[in-house]
């Protein structure tokens, strides 16, 4: 086990809820949010498939796909080196090391890193926000995982378009507002959504996410999941969001 | 007033509970769903604007229409003479035959009918199923209501962008199902989609329609609206249906 002697300033330890698992986080540069938990709870990867999650943070996507999917191989690629070094030692922390590998490098290039068609699955919790003003420093870690500095959504979907095979699979978490543009981007890639999941913060209010899967060559039909709500009450999750998290 | 014997073998007057509105329809062609009636609570029709309705039915959206918003005039264009007919008797029921008007035609000819940019808000509530395997006896005006057995998508978003005014309006309703196909047909026509709202019939089931508002020439960026439950409990409808429609 890992001890805190291990830990860089400013990085802690949270508890994941699953397996025992824990992650490493430095709270001033950017912690995994409920969006990472939900695309977890939506992806499908199954026994002896390959998985790739694109701009993976501190690894809280396949470190949580490794705990609930009986899938074989959990890649994590990472262009910031900070965090892919925590995402690594929280591999190792979690005993993970066989199942779970963390790369550093760059969304844009993956398909040249790994090889076309090289994935079953491909996942991505990308940067929500196309625009840049406003930010102080767009060399900020919260801004590179909040804004499309270092990537754009279409880099993204061409990128897991790219390294699934066919029929593959891509589950992607974003904001409702660019769905449009989003659909529009992956059919321009051939990566067709198949299933689609709101999530509403309260029962009476806009959805603030959107889950997505596509699949590599299908053909257009989308299944449309029933509404994913937050809150029953303020602070009070609904039942769904408690199994999610594995409370 | 009408009275009954101006009524065909098999039709019926139904109430609107709305201005005293009524509509006739024969049950065993086709009745007005739900749909319409939502469709007619989602589009907007400001002062002095027109509006057209593309496979008007019996009339159902412009009667509510114009009960319900300021507009100035409301054309409903229906390819089926005996629809059509109940709609125009409908509207003199109703004395709206200074606003309403009915045209017997085509949706594939509606701009040549109508003229390019001659409305500021088109509505529709198409035919869903593309496939008509399995159809009995595709001229029932059932199945013609129900299946694009004489228009397709394509038919109604082309002519809807071309009879639209530049920054006009089209509203329309369909099954989620095909909301991939739906935005890419609208995205391809220059009606870009703004406002979505999916309709489930309970809070944890999935969504059986979706309504949305396209503008034409506008920009990518869709506002996705709180959700639309339809039953709080069996046969038990919530708040907001009883209040679009008007009891």
């Amino acid at each position: 086990m890992m001890n805190k002697e291990q830990l860089l300033p400013d990085e802690r330890i949270d508890e994941l809820h699953r397996n025992g698992y824990q992650i490493i986080q430095n709270p001033n540069k950017f912690c995994f949010g409920m969006d990472a938990v939900l695309l977890s709870g939506f992806a499908k990867v199954k026994q002896n498939e390959t998985c790739l999650d694109l701009g993976t943070g501190t690894g809280i996507i396949p470190i949580l796909l490794e705990a609930k999917t009986p899938g074989k191989q959990f890649v994590g690629l990472e262009i910031q080196e900070e965090s892919a070094s925590m995402a690594r030692r929280s591999v190792l922390l979690n005993k993970q090391e066989e199942k779970v590998q963390i790369v550093t490098g760059d969304i844009k290039e993956a398909s040249s890193i790994f090889g076309a068609a090289s994935f079953d699955v491909v996942t991505s919790n990308p940067p929500y926000m196309t625009n840049q003003h406003g930010l102080q420093n767009p060399n900020l870690p919260k801004a590179i995982a909040r804004h499309e500095v270092l990537c754009t959504l279409d880099d993204v979907v061409r990128e897991a378009a790219r390294v699934l095979k066919p029929n593959g699979r891509f589950y992607m978490v974003h904001r409702p507002f660019r769905l449009v543009e989003i659909i529009s981007c992956m059919t321009k890639y051939k990566l067709e959504p198949k299933r689609m999941k709101f999530v509403y913060p309260y029962v009476d209010k806009e959805p603030n996410m959107v889950l997505i899967e596509a699949i590599k060559g299908a053909k257009s039909m989308v299944k449309v999941e029933a509404p994913l709500i937050v809150y029953k009450e303020p602070n009070v999750y609904t039942d769904e969001i408690y199994d999610i998290y594995g409370y």
